[in-house]
């Protein structure tokens, strides 16, 4: 009997919960602020979907997929990223027809990746992410790149590091590639098996191995910048400016070409050299995808996006030490003695509840002093007492807990009472 | 290739997921006011666990989940619903050791079940629910149901209809389920194949049935309310004294005893039988399940909860015309005209971005007519306006969209002017 949550998939608990309600408060409102409108696709697609939108030849689409036949026999997988699905719904909705152009969209999904778990590495992981498509403006490179780093600022972080590159224009990449194969051919024989099956498919992701990082080879390989055309390079120089125009630090990585297939001119990613890491960690990764919608059933539409782990992002906190502001306050506790008193507390708690009111009471049968303890044990500002002496009165006790004070109001203000007390800050 | 949603699943576009927005937020409020706290869980959890905690005579595990293997060889299911994930998670991380009891839960999931879509009713679909743990006090369930009953009553619905009814404890329902099989026995060879499995694996879900509803020995069966034990009674008595208590009407519909395996005591629905329906309709469901805890490997734990089903909500809301108050204004537009003032245009817009400030501008490359054009589409209060011309005064000329009136700033002064102009209300 396996009663355990599965590997690598985590329960968020109360008390934890209220720092992922707290990020994802920051970010809505800085996709707000930014104009981007959140879109919400199915937690699986049709494999074809991920195969062309995240390219056969990745680690995701080779090894990492949740893949599985529905009781139709079609063949599912759970998102692994969040790029090429959203894609899809701006192809199938026609969202290319919209008015307002380019269409800026935000997202919160879970990721579904069968890795080795480890720390910040989960099965089911949770990304943040944006995608603009419609426009092939270097502003909105820029403006992508400027969202992920303010969500940072905003949430403390300070040991950030932003890199960036380009991987140019088609025509750019291709001619990079010609350089990359000649250039590595001598040492094919040299190179991890993935790297040589990379050298026909791939050469880019070679640059990425982490097997071969310290192959003589990588060192003198050929830069990208070197083989960007006039248009790529002005787009890159752009991209730069306005960035800079900014105030938004980075520098230029040319080995930064990312694992997924569909990338073009600007790639970027936000790392963290937080001490508490122990090595530089990225956090956000992103780019242009140029050609994807294409790829995807669509008409040809330029596009730009990231995902940022939601996971990463809390050890991030973590790392520079910063507090999440989490409010563990509860307004009012209502305590009740002997058996028609507990009876109308039931009528009282909901009444508060209706007209706004934060309250809770005891469902354990408690006597009033443990009732008391958990007052204390739940922050509550204030406690209501309703007891025999009370009910014959049609009153009941308000006691602060912050100052000791108390008194009685009637029944028929309760309400108004502990409206007024909340708004008035006594607490 | 097939590049759409699969079967049954949904994308949630920009423009209508401000509904959902909406929802969420006016639930999550209710919650905090009722001291409920937020769990997630994973989307899928070893099979077992549904197996167990849904049962296996259900139509959900028998014939609606999404199970497959995954690449360690686990059969992993996609969570077809809330009580039996958050009831393991409650276990794994022995929340009954919490100080604070019962623990009061709250979820937004999606739920996956390979069911024929039709009209509310997706493979995909989302869930709002509760779950109390630790607590088998009546005025629990009371509370559990008033929270579904606020959360309709605020977004505005009026054709509610709560029923309840009572399975009562263990002792109760074992002889209630004699009574059922001395009753349908005679009519065994009548009924469908599934009521006959029914008759022995759990004869109370025969009353359930909608192919047999029309038969005879359904009008005269026994009623599980004359077969309480007295504790049991009582119990239902004082659930049924609360919602008075707490001013909810409510029907007893002695037939209803939900499709899951595990309820105990109170069980209840709330329907909606608004015009547009067509008929009346389960919005949400619950019931008490003590005994379920030690089903999933923990100590034995009272608890209760229901599944309120979002798109169903959405259904009801339509159905009553209710109309979702939904935010679509852009508090402004940034429009520049020259190649200078794009670029500063970049550097302005993400400053006012940064001091708290919703704004937007092309990047298209577009006329400033045509940027014009944006900004009504947006419905932007204000359009903010940086032409040669202004730039060379280091002004800004701020037009307000509602009443044509416009003025010029100093570009130092923007974002204290805008936020001046946006708290004093003047849009």
């Amino acid at each position: 009997m396996n009663m355990k949550a599965p590997r690598g998939t985590n329960d968020v608990l109360p008390g934890e919960v209220k720092k992922w309600q707290y990020i994802e408060s920051v970010i809505k409102n800085i996709c707000d602020r930014f104009h981007y409108e959140e879109i919400r696709t199915p937690l699986f697609e049709h494999t074809e979907v991920f195969q062309r939108g995240v390219g056969d030849s990745t680690d995701i689409v080779q090894k990492e997929m949740y893949t599985f036949q529905d009781r139709g026999g079609r063949s599912i997988t759970l998102r692994p990223e969040g790029t090429a699905a959203v894609v899809r719904a701006f192809v199938e909705n026609k969202l290319y027809g919209s008015p307002i152009q380019p269409v800026k969209l935000f997202y919160f999904m879970q990721m579904f990746r069968y890795e080795r778990p480890q720390q910040g590495r989960m099965r089911q992981l949770n990304q943040f992410g944006v995608e603009v498509l419609g426009s092939a403006d270097p502003a909105v490179d820029a403006e992508a790149i400027a969202l992920a780093m303010t969500v940072y600022q905003e949430l403390g972080l300070k040991s950030l590091k932003l890199v960036i590159n380009s991987l140019g224009d088609k025509e750019s990449r291709k001619s990079y590639r010609q350089a990359l194969v000649e250039h590595f051919s001598p040492h094919k024989d040299e190179l991890c098996t993935d790297c040589q099956t990379r050298l026909t498919q791939n050469p880019l992701r070679i640059l990425d191995c982490k097997k071969d990082r310290d192959h003589p080879a990588m060192q003198t390989a050929p830069s990208i910048l070197d083989y960007l055309n006039e248009a790529s390079a002005q787009y890159f120089e752009q991209v730069k400016e306005y960035l800079t125009l900014m105030d938004i630090p980075f520098t230029v990585d040319k080995n930064l070409v990312r694992g997924l297939d569909y990338y073009n001119h600007t790639s970027f990613e936000i790392m963290s050299d937080a001490e508490g890491f122990g090595a530089i960690t990225t956090l956000t990764g992103g780019g242009r995808y140029n050609g994807l919608t294409e790829e995807l059933g669509g008409p040809d539409t330029p596009g730009i996006g990231f995902g940022m782990g939601i996971e990463r992002l809390l050890l991030a906190l973590e790392a520079e030490n910063i507090e999440i502001p989490v409010d563990n306050n509860l307004e009012c506790y209502f305590v009740s003695v002997g058996d028609e008193a507990d009876k109308q507390a039931v009528r009282l708690v909901h009444d508060l509840r209706k007209h706004g009111i934060q309250v809770d009471k005891d469902y354990q049968g408690r006597k009033m002093k443990a009732q008391f303890k958990s007052a204390d044990r739940l922050h509550a500002k204030f406690v209501i007492i309703l007891g025999e002496e009370e009910l014959a009165k049609q009153v009941a006790t308000i006691k602060s807990m912050e100052t000791g004070d108390q008194h009685e109001t009637p029944l028929s203000r309760l309400v108004e009472q502990m409206k007024e007390l909340l708004q008035g800050g006594n607490a």
